[in-house]
């Protein structure tokens, strides 16, 4: 086979003038620059490289090209990185993408091996392999700030895995808590979002290429090993599927919006706890601002911004879902759009997780705070209604003996471990001296050590195994 | 421990009224139908019964209620789901949802026995095991519906390995493809999808019961036991993200999204195909409607309507990850919110995977519109450009000659493969005989036969991979 | 012209069966259902019959019908309408929607008139004017309910224009504002609701009858009659667009959405008051549940449920943007799957506001603690930088020199307010004994009296103006 | 009044370093980056100058800064408005947004006039002026390109008022209709998308500032004054809402998401008439783009990506609900990622209209393709059964006639207008030689003549009233 194929510098010339004998004018600069994307997917260069250097290694494995010509493909992409790195590679409009950007370069540099490079692969699956190998790195960086982000909340916990304070819910004191086992709340959705994203993975790490433009090529080539290259755990299974496919952009952003969710209820949470009328917490001053005109101010910016952040995930999202909604097979131009959103989303997801990790080490717990506030909404009446009930009580009856005592505390101005066991005893006869263990903060949450419970034990028992890698 | 608990008899006469002596008013008519969910909720009784009667069990077991005790709810839950089954339960909207109705039928029916039902847990722990139990259920059904899609789809494609239609991209011909392997394509989609669901599974089957209302219960439970008897996979570990965790239902809603959005671009191809001016295909009549005043119509009504409905289901996605935003812990009033959404999603998904593996089955392919479309477009010409790389020509001038070739068979009405040799010898000596095995639809498609080509003898490989069960 | 029309009978009978001559084999039970939409329409049957009657009255006036057809048509729809109203209508899936299941009632109760009905029409433009018809009235409501919220809150913050409270950014002490003004802020935010309101009525209240199917009729029909007749401001101006438009949809979704995104930020604000750590305000005890275990709380459900109910609207909307995307001309059948989720947030909305027009007038306002609050956190610090600037101080060192004035309060846990003329003095010499009613709440807040200020004055004007009318 | 306000010269330092005596620590690197908006704020330079010297305006007018400071103020900004448009400003990351890097230099070149231009007002009211400002603006923008996308449809359909193409539901072959009517149906579209523009104009239109921080200000500014030197309808009449309120960017974004659905709708069928197997239509070359390997390619990129970019729209609107959801009062850091997606928005809408303009224009008709089509469908068959209707026939009956007489035209391959009269007449014997007017195509459509039908005179009526700026 004489493969000399290719002429593509022509064809980069082309590209500022008209597309072919078959077109009678260029397009306008305004077109040029609505139809091209070399501004947001010149991040993607490093996998380009990447991709391109696993095919030409297959390419010349199964005899399509030479050595000679892998060898000098392989020289000069080590000097576009390099260019590239550096700050020198010149991006061009004109060249519409990366690819086109690099390849260009390429043949600059080696000639006709850069010509052959292209055989047996089109841009539809170049630019889907190229995706995948740059959200793959995401994901793994993802995962590992998750965990971090987990141990440093683990970490939090173990040290506060007595510290009480009201449990709520509707924003209603319940129940005492440990601030330990308040947080581990959120190292166990973290942990959930890390399993998405190995999840995820599975299905971004297919290998496309070898599709070409939709329907496969009739080269010779062995899509196998270019996936062991590229370490992907398999090859597309069908050609047409394997360059339209945008499901792992979707899943990842799907994965991404619960991370961002998440993100915004622990930030909600330390908004108020900054709250001068909560105060059971300060953050570091640098994740706050100050005020111009208001000097007492320390505001959680972070947090609050991050908790907004959450909007332009969940937007990516649904922009992707829409932008596939309806699509026949195979490519179509509107797939273009994956990208922005996807960088962003990926982007977004890493400075927020990089940022957590140090803010939740650095969270200054005001105990004292806790504890009143613990105090305050009679957190322990169910602790009460509890206790009457393995005295016998029927539980209603239980409960409404409570309510008394409670309004009794209400108009009194105090507490129900304020009561004397006498003062008890009026509520109901049955009350003894071992009552005021269980009415204690430290009572309540210790009874409370099954798996899941709130006692410091078992808070102590979670964290550790969070620190030890689960 | 003498254990007599509660009168729920009492409570549930009060919710028709003021909720406790703290409380001055009962709620409106309005707030009531506001704020009650039973007219939705009643879908999970089954799996209330589940729950409560593995929570019988091991109550039973660590001997927090007697055996007799959990003989009685036994039989009162029989006799319950049945009258359910048999459309003879009385729903009352004054008992606000699901539990409560079923709860106080209990207490009715054994007494004091369905009282201590209620021993360590609370309504926050029990609807979220609610959901689980119901939502692992649609999983499996879902998983299933999709294996029987994809088999009926690869079923097709065995059927079609040989029928050739244009690929397209940008709707425009591309090059020839075989009917099986556009159709498998779809098989690879709602692969993923099967995929999808059951990681999805493995989140959703974590047992949130014990976690009580928020913090845990006094209690002696056996949390593991109850996760057994319902066939979890584990426990969720942390009391608070276990009354207000709903990411699995984002995530199924996520994953839904995906396989309505799949649907979207299979139907969008089935209305496209069953167009008169493409005409490929036709639907059988059970998915079709006529017209009220046009006598000539048969219109595409099954799929037309699966398209709109992923609106419906980005929609239930969006509407949750809006929910959960912000949120604090734990529970608030919000989370009743999960439901209808989630509810819906599962209905479309069944409801439409159905119809669809029926639908599948009863394409009929009109093979010589296809063929006659594939020879349209010079489907073949990127074939004759490999040719004539492979005789050497540079890759661009190869592509300027097929543009002439292309242009003249524009010009004359007729496609590439009518040229003669000699013919086609004008624009580049060095075509031979062998040129019309090349130009003819069948050599184009046999050529492209690795791994994700759409060659007839992959399809048929494939096509029996997923039927034996891939 | 002889006119006499159709037998709609056999159609209706039809549609248990195939669809015409052309069919094969009728619509499975499953198929039925996805695509029936009889069980969610029905609701627009008053809207039916009013749109037919007009119609009617048209065709006789135009001669296509005669007198004592309108006539007998009107006597037969009279009687549908009390059927229905009473109950006794009865609903067949198998006649599809509500337009056939009242076509078919009116046929067997007046014969041919009946059957001449749907002369000049067909169900695109039927359906898409009963829709426009029952939206309108549907936005007439809301816009009375948001005037009424409006005027409840305006009743309140007159009753408050003096009561001081902290005004808070980044959930941190800010400035002082007075109650009455922070209502007013929700008071414009509905008012804009409204105006949003009136302008899509504009775009609703246009007649689509007449489109047909898609093309017009050739009847010599007079489509402005019927607009004047059904109280339209005009009538759609293209057939096409006519029966495929659901912007007006879309555009109530939206504004709908707005006005959830409002109720959801008061519903935020109330849920915060309410939490003992903040105990500015009571809600009336008819919009908030106790808790069967926890007998001291007093949860606000009504506000937290209205909170989630604004991800269902966003969702309805997500999902109306995504049905006609990319959709063709003219009607497609996706179009059916606009309703469901426009009736539930047009539901949505007027529950919600029916039930905050009520909950608004019965907030109580605990005064003292957000007096308290306001003197927590340095409200005024503001002023006394203002003080300072205007007895020349650069307004950087005046922010300073407040922040050690702060400083010192915080480590003497007092206010600003509380430090002797001489006291602050020390922080710098300028400070006169007019300090004092620069710090006291009153003085700052009365200080701001410029429209859209916070000052009681100013906020008796705004009140008032709202109450008014405005 | 002394006025000698401010030294933000060491504001603007601190913000490199702590925020002031009360941070012990400068914000991190990343932290700096996560919370800093110049690099995308800065587009609103030219707005915040402009809102800028009308403050100044009325500050000089109402005393608070002297005739010299103004002049001082307006001197520097006119400068830096120069050194900004010649790209010679220096923004710094450091200053977090356009208002400090603004006001640094402004206080660089005249100082102490510069530091009094804060009086009265803080960057909450400020920023919400400048994004108003700019808003008004692109929405003009977009008002004035509706308008020409508009006459340049009207423009095509005037040129097209008698061509004839078949009209699709379900697209199946439904009527003829003609290609002026189809264009003039996005010009329905597209005028309602302008008149929401301007209603959305009117609530963007009110000015903000003298909300100050949140509660107003206590100097005695005039705030109507600033309102109708920046040509604002009004004035916010709540500062609290004034800060905090997006209402009017989620609108815009909610109008874009519409124009970007029509745009969406009119590309579909761009691309789909492009189709080979379709072939109604030509785009210029300028619109599309070829294919590398496959030379006869001509894909039609520019309404792909058009359609595509409706994702990232919807998305945005998405994103600044979410953001907004249950955001308390006044204002918050969330507020800050309002900007990015709605510069995208408006980005998005103005380059996308501007294409189409232009596009729109260069549409090639192929009249023979689109004749051959409405042939092709029985598209007349209506017409027919309309024409037995009127003879008396009842409609059912007329409907199987038709039925029965395509079936035969089915088999035949021939269109109803090729029967002749005697064969249609032994369909039924009413039919007459004046049948082959009513079963052509121009008979067809000229019958459908009433305001809103396909009839060319209708057309050329409808045009030229939006030619007329209608």
């Amino acid at each position: 086979m004489s493969n000399t194929p290719s002429s593509p510098q022509d064809q980069f010339a082309n590209k500022a003038q008209a597309w072919s004998a078959r077109f009678s004018e260029p397009v306008s600069d305004l077109v040029k620059r609505y139809t091209a994307s070399v501004d947001f997917d010149k991040r993607l260069a490093r996998f380009d490289i990447q991709g391109s250097l696993a095919h030409a290694e297959m390419l010349s494995a199964v005899g399509v090209i030479s050595a000679q010509d892998r060898a000098d493909i392989e020289r000069g992409m080590t000097q576009i990185l390099g260019e590239i790195e550096r700050g020198e590679f010149q991006w061009l409009l004109d060249l519409e993408d990366v690819h086109l950007n690099i390849e260009k370069r390429l043949v600059e540099l080696v000639g006709d091996a850069g010509k052959r490079l292209h055989t047996g692969r089109s841009r539809n699956d170049q630019v889907a392999t190229d995706i995948r190998l740059w959200l793959r790195a995401e994901i793994d960086t993802a995962i590992d700030l998750l965990g971090q982000l987990r141990r440093a909340l683990a970490q939090v916990a173990l040290t506060h895995a007595d510290t009480i304070l009201p449990g709520f819910t509707h924003l209603q004191v319940a129940q005492p808590v440990t601030f330990g086992h308040h947080l581990l709340a959120y190292a166990e959705m973290f942990g959930r979002d890390a399993e998405r994203l190995a999840d995820c993975r599975k299905r971004v790490n297919r290998l496309p290429l070898g599709a070409a433009a939709l329907a496969g090529t009739s080269y010779p080539i062995d899509r196998e090993r270019v996936a062991a290259t590229l370490s992907f755990d398999g090859v597309c299974r069908n050609s047409l599927d394997a360059v339209s496919d945008r499901d792992f952009a979707i899943e990842f952003c799907a994965a991404s919006a619960l991370i961002m969710t998440h993100v915004s209820r622990l930030s909600e949470e330390l908004v108020l706890w900054m709250s001068p009328r909560v105060g059971f917490i300060d953050l570091a001053d640098r994740y706050c601002t100050g005020s111009s005109i208001m000097p007492q101010k320390k505001n959680p910016d972070v947090p609050e911004l991050a908790r907004g952040k959450t909007g332009r995930v969940n937007g990516h999202l649904v922009a992707l879902l829409t932008l596939m909604k309806g699509q026949p097979l195979a490519y179509n131009k509107d797939n273009q759009e994956d990208k922005e959103g996807l960088f962003d989303t990926a982007d977004t997801i890493r400075d927020t997780l990089t940022i957590f990790v140090d803010m939740a080490a650095g969270i200054t717990v005001k105990q004292d705070a806790m504890r009143a506030a613990a105090r305050q909404g009679f957190a322990t009446a169910t602790d009460l209604a509890d206790y009457l009930v393995k005295r016998g009580l029927p539980f209603r009856d239980a409960h409404e003996t409570v309510a008394h005592a409670v309004r009794a505390c209400e108009e009194r101005g105090c507490d129900l471990a304020d009561l004397s066991t006498a003062e008890l005893q009026a509520f109901h006869p049955s009350i003894e001296d071992d009552i005021h263990q269980v009415l204690t903060l430290e009572g309540s949450v210790a009874s409370r050590s099954h798996i899941g419970g709130t006692a410091p034990e078992r808070v102590r028992i979670e964290a550790q195994r969070i620190l030890d890698g689960a």
